[in-house]
């Protein structure tokens, strides 16, 4: 390709990829409002009273938006440098799960299974993942959530666990009381009904034995979800921690500085 | 206008504005009791057996109460030095809503519409506001949640944003199971109801696998509630180490210093 | 009275009011068990099934209790050096509320009210207040409470205030769709059923507006919920931070110091 | 035993309880998997329809996987050089209770009590707690439970005194409304139902008196909610600090050190 084509296309990278020029804030809020607009029409498409009077109106912007979306992806791939790594990377996949269902849905036709269908209509909810490049992965509560991965991942463990182990004894005591544990997998959708403190009330002991056994779960319910939090909020306290501790004086090598400071806060010296 | 009217006005001033003198102290638990009364009113209103019964008496509570309110509207305008500043304050805004009801209530008669006459009625539970003024601005609690606006913001992105995925999902899987979840925004509604372990029950899932994706609902709600706590709980830890730097550097004032700061860190010299 | 005398009170004051000797210990044991014993018949005489069959029994272990409990606090009453001051202190009141429903129900004959006989059997739950005397009031958790009064006042108030307005304007979307939202303090039990995320599903909203609300609700409780952990949390981190903080070095004025230093940590000299 | 025995029982040792050879991460992901079948087919075994169609194919299951136990039960016995004090250790209770089930289900013909040999079926459950194993005693988090462990349990009697008290008052004011209330252990039961903000619906009060308190019980719940979540969190806090305090003394060896120490606060002798 010649100059004149590369300098097009790094210029469409700039309008594309980055939100620092007008034509590039622009892009992003048509965007913006695009993606708004997709979400929206799945989820009124799936109103029964709406898809049938303005089934035809739906249709015709999902046409549109899919047009539209599939212009973005192409550019996209164009004005990138290495296509591939864009192709096969999260966004790129997630702009590509974006467009595909409509197109998907012509070579299935209506008389082949309704079900593939209907779950091709609703993937394109998944257009709203488009909002992650917006949210980015830079930001502290992402930075203290992963650091407490492993914490959290023990902890769910544990949680399961439990689960298993109490919906099995619920299942023992209130099984025969046709209250609604009518087996062990129901019993531990009880137990986690229970202790995450949701509590639908669509199953509910009916015995005195179970309903002081529910109580039990409740507590201990009460007692754990304090640990997640604590592991968050100690994760949060460290991450400010670190943020305001980088900078050590070369004099008298004190750690803990202000963001903002210039001189050593122990011996005056200039940092 | 002369001097002695103005200082009648600024002995009003004293009484309204203020509350340090005895009349002052009056004229605020007078308001306050006026408030709980306005309020009470139209609660006890809306129940229908006791409106039968006592309907004209709470007519009669709220004439008054608005005739007192009016009186102290106009009393506020006309000693405070800036009366249109005042007028368009948020405190200006809401003493005016907590009369203008009822007066509009006299321009529109019974035979239009209902819901407008109704929904004028219930707008003096707005009254309460009046209260707002009470509460101040100024507190740590609203400091550490104002601080932390912008983390709480994503957080609440993010949880729209996987509401809706998993409300299609549990509506894919659910759809045809004649449990309630008849449509996307109801299903996004249940997940709501799930995720902040609210459950009402009023639509519980009815498959096998739809038990199971709500277990995993539950947890990640379960999970995901310790995030605004850990930001808020991180946050007002902030503010009071804020609160605990005292020293103020002589030299340049700069108020933020470490505990065990001996230099200030702007300028260097000693504390 | 003679020595002898005041030596024999001595004996049952260290007896019931301390618990170092063997004497002290088991009277401790007894009351504890006696206090549990009390509970348990309170609520046993409540199910009506155990009632009608154990009834007489239920009453003669009351008469046994109320008996012993009187033995006890008159031999408070002797024994302490200032008995006007025993009998008015919290302690006192409780011990009294202990015995006098049983003996009060006597005066009450079957005839009369039903509901001041049964509120007075149900007030010897309030034995379990005996208890209280066992926890003490000097621990860290309610000095952190107490401490974070101020804050968890305001919070409340504003929680009250939000309630109300919520509640009114739920009232006006869902009063007509007879879903149970039929005057504002139902709507208000409404609003806190779901703000503290109890969502017991005896109201629901049926209307699409007024599930959206809901919604709304819910994600403003799930975020205000991190508010009193915050506040009770960083309490606690206070009180800690104060119990290692009371030495300071009398060489450098170093004042963190572990709990168990003998050495200042930043000139070695003797603490 | 000769030598060569005793190699070989040195090896088995390696293989089963170590995980640092490939033999030995074979044989624990083997143990895995056997865990998690068992707990499946036992789960699976509970739901009526499956158990009808593929009972046979559950029974064989469980006889293999239980011999396979068995197996590693006396492979453990075996190899291990005090065999006494690991059978009466957790996990070799634990590891007998994965296995003796199924036997003991021969003893007791089918005509004999039925629950029983249903009781003996589920605890096979258990087999689950092997996984402890593998979580291990050592980390942070249980560290941090048991050091709350004292405050936890404050806490907790606090709130079942509290649930006493709340129980009995409002089974005065709901007792005769036939809303559920219809005994104290009941009226408890719902006191916690609400409190924990689990809120299952299958009793809620029906008379204003009762849902106005039904409010104030979900707004205590609410507040006291904060307290556990606040002593796991300052708790996980100090585990950190104490983390971070790496240095250990030369001449004491007392290793909690402050951050910025230069002297050991127990010899004063330079770090």
């Amino acid at each position: 390709m010649n100059k004149e084509s590369k300098h097009w296309k790094e210029q469409l990278h700039e309008i594309i990829y980055e939100a620092d020029t007008p034509a590039g804030k622009l892009f992003d809020v048509v965007l913006l409002i695009l993606i708004f607009i997709s979400v929206l029409v799945v989820m009124l498409e799936s109103v029964a009273p709406l898809q049938q009077v303005y089934g035809n109106y739906f249709n015709i912007a999902e046409w549109v938006i899919t047009a539209l979306f599939t212009i973005e992806y192409v550019l996209r791939v164009v004005c990138v440098r290495a296509p591939w790594s864009y192709i096969f990377s999260l966004y790129g996949l997630i702009d590509l799960a974006a467009t595909l269902p409509k197109y998907l849905g012509l070579f299935i036709g209506n008389t082949e299974a309704l079900f593939i269908l209907r779950a091709l209509r609703l993937l394109r909810v998944f257009t709203i993942l488009k909002l992650v490049r917006y949210v980015g992965a830079s930001n502290h509560l992402i930075k203290a959530i992963r650091a407490s991965r492993a914490k959290i991942s023990v902890f769910m463990f544990a949680v399961i666990i439990l689960s298993i182990v109490l919906g099995t004894l619920i299942y023992l005591i209130e099984g025969n009381a046709n209250s609604g544990f009518s087996s062990i997998p129901r019993s531990i959708y009880w137990v986690v009904v229970t202790m995450t403190t949701v509590g639908y009330g669509d199953i509910a002991p009916a015995t005195p034995l179970g309903q002081f056994f529910a109580t039990l779960v409740m507590i201990i319910g009460y007692g754990i979800i304090a640990v997640p939090t604590g592991i968050v909020s100690s994760e949060l306290n460290d991450q400010k921690k670190i943020k305001t501790n980088t900078q050590v004086c070369q004099y008298c090598n004190e750690p803990h500085h202000d963001n903002r400071a210039k001189f050593c806060h122990q011996c005056g010296k200039n940092l």
